[in-house]
């Protein structure tokens, strides 16, 4: 297999875009990271995109030739791929990206990830995201996301004693993050105090413990490593690359307090990269509910089992703490527009690793971490990058 | 790059099939191409799948994982990834698949395609499949399919002469192939007078003109060449794959008669093959509308443009002419589950090479192209197979 690198990054703004297209959003993060590659368009040789719901949300399927075409690429003809794969959308879309020059077959590719949520019509967000859910055995009673993490999180502070103020205390530090990101959705710091006195949405869960209804788009240039120096001076290797899936419907489950596909995704990265979580500086992990983000450094191995709520509110995780999570503001402030969020994430870590993350930059990062999942855990991949 | 090879093939029956799901379908499939390779379920890496709209038609997004689940490997956590690519979505899966072998991380990968059409609720099948159209451009002002492809059909009669008997006489063809397979949607001849004389949908397409609505099921099992013989005697080699894209809007072509897509991706296989047109032994090629048939032939290069209404009339593509076209029937006869049409083209191909299509066997067929078109033609496939 041929390494792989990131040699260029591009996002919109996160939030509520109601005076952008879909097409606009992705071809304005496609346009920004081939200007950050430095590359031409004419040396692209594939493009893939993540997108959980485009056929609902916005009446659009056939999204691999609408990036293509919307980015000014029809009369080039490249391939387009959309990659689907809920929540975990952007991150499965950089895996076949990362597959697709490791095979030998292309040299240079587009990843994008894309969601516009606030246009849905017909159905509520809410209701359309529940398709990621077992359509069969959950969603059709109704169940929704908030409820199925929902009880994770009860589960979770039956079994290791983890409180509402531990799991305030993620929503506190990503708001933390985020206001120092000029591409969140909620530039804003929040209060512990704020969040536990939210308006309950699914017990433990408050509106505050929630990430919200997002529009946006991010794209990477990936590019095989041998030629990577060509443009930039810091590129990005992509040193393990992990994922793995497990039973679409949450009672299928072995424990519901463990993310196998987490666990089984991240073995893989770690072993393709030969590392092990000690060797990790820093990670975005997916927090799409604050008990997400608690399952996640666990099931990451960064603490043991049970441990996670006790690591946050030890500040462990904390921006200046031995272990940066979520820098970016996380799916929490900074948005989580689905089939973004995979690629978002790498974004932020290849701008921590090349020393370009600004207000949120932290010190002597080498290697981070990426953590991308779909629904309640059927889909995750897992990417750790090392700066060239 | 290392080859790849298929080692096993299942298809379910294609039509109205009211009494199987969604996850039904794509277990039988899996389940039946799983038996006919003999390989066991732990030695598979990975599991690909197209799927159009299953968000629009059965209310369910995260494909990828409900495959693995249904199909019983929810406890192997193995990746598996859904692909999108409107009608073209399971060629691209198969393209996916391929890679992923080809660059070294997987051995064995099984690829399914699938689509559950007759279920839709809240919306006709029709209008969901106009979210392959432009959103923007085509289907928000009205357009459907059969329009879309109907102004192609007329501005190819005006060009080059093409009649209404010479459309007609694709899908009097394909019928009487079609006849012949047990697993398709029509299996019984019709007479040119029926297609002529059959309700207009969008001049000059009539009812028989066009594919019809089915659910249905595919899936292969592909593996690393090297490995293929300790499955099976008779792999069949994927000597080439190309993949292409071009505006999702038909006004935006260069030229509306020509789909670039199906000339670029031909090209791409082509080349990595080694072959000409003239090598090709049989097709299976995208006959969603008769008139598509008649394009592809003339842009895969079997005749030259404008040429293709008389290679019908002519009986080139019949079974028993020097170049049997869509001996399975076709998308015409076969039936069209959008996300599985790629797949079980490629499984005719394989069938005829292994000298397994019974009724519809064609003579000396050593060399087999399948192609597959998204929508109007923003996407497509073209995989060359030879037997081995």
């Amino acid at each position: 297999m041929r390494d792989v690198t990131v040699i260029g990054v591009g996002l919109t703004k996160f939030g509520e875009l109601w005076d952008k297209s879909f097409r606009q959003l992705i071809a304005e993060a496609g346009a920004k990271a081939i200007l950050d590659s430095g590359i031409e368009g004419k040396e692209i040789d594939a493009m893939y995109v993540g997108s959980m719901s485009s056929g609902r949300f916005v009446g659009q399927e056939h999204v691999g030739a609408l990036v293509a075409d919307a980015s000014g690429f029809s009369n080039t003809h490249i391939p387009s791929t959309r990659i689907e794969s809920a929540c975990a959308s952007g991150g499965l879309a950089i895996r076949q990206g990362y597959l697709s020059i490791a095979s030998g077959m292309n040299d240079i590719v587009v990843v994008g990830g894309m969601e516009k949520m606030n246009d849905v019509v017909g159905a509520s967000a809410t209701e359309t995201l529940a398709t990621a859910a077992d359509q069969e055995w959950e969603a059709f009673f109704g169940a929704t996301f908030p409820g199925l993490y929902a009880m994770i999180a009860t589960k979770h502070m039956h079994d290791y004693g983890t409180t509402k103020e531990q799991l305030a205390q993620v929503a506190v530090k990503n708001h933390a993050n985020g206001a120092l990101n000029p591409y969140a959705q909620y530039q804003r710091e929040i209060t512990l105090e704020q969040v536990m006195n939210a308006t309950t949405v699914a017990y433990p869960l408050g509106l505050l413990d929630c990430s919200p209804v997002t529009d946006g788009a991010a794209s990477i240039i990936l590019c095989t490593t041998d030629k990577a120096k060509d443009y930039i001076n810091k590129p990005v290797k992509i040193i393990g690359s992990g994922q793995a899936s497990d039973s679409l419907a949450l009672h299928a489950r072995r424990e519901i307090c463990t993310l196998d596909s987490t666990v089984y995704a991240s073995k893989m990265a770690y072993k393709q990269a030969n590392l092990t979580p000690k060797d990790i500086d820093l990670a975005e992990v997916h927090d799409c509910f604050t008990i997400a983000e608690i399952c996640a450094i666990e099931d990451l191995g960064f603490v043991k089992k049970g441990e996670g709520g006790k690591a946050i509110e030890n500040k462990i995780t904390t921006r200046d703490g031995p272990l940066p999570v979520n820098t970016s503001g996380g799916l929490k402030s900074k948005g989580h527009p689905v089939g973004a969020t995979g690629v978002a994430q790498i974004i932020e870590i290849v701008l921590q690793l090349q020393g370009r993350a600004e207000k949120r930059q932290v010190k002597d990062a080498k290697i981070g971490l990426a953590h991308n999942v779909g629904g309640s855990g059927a889909s995750c991949t897992v990417h750790i990058l090392e700066a060239m």
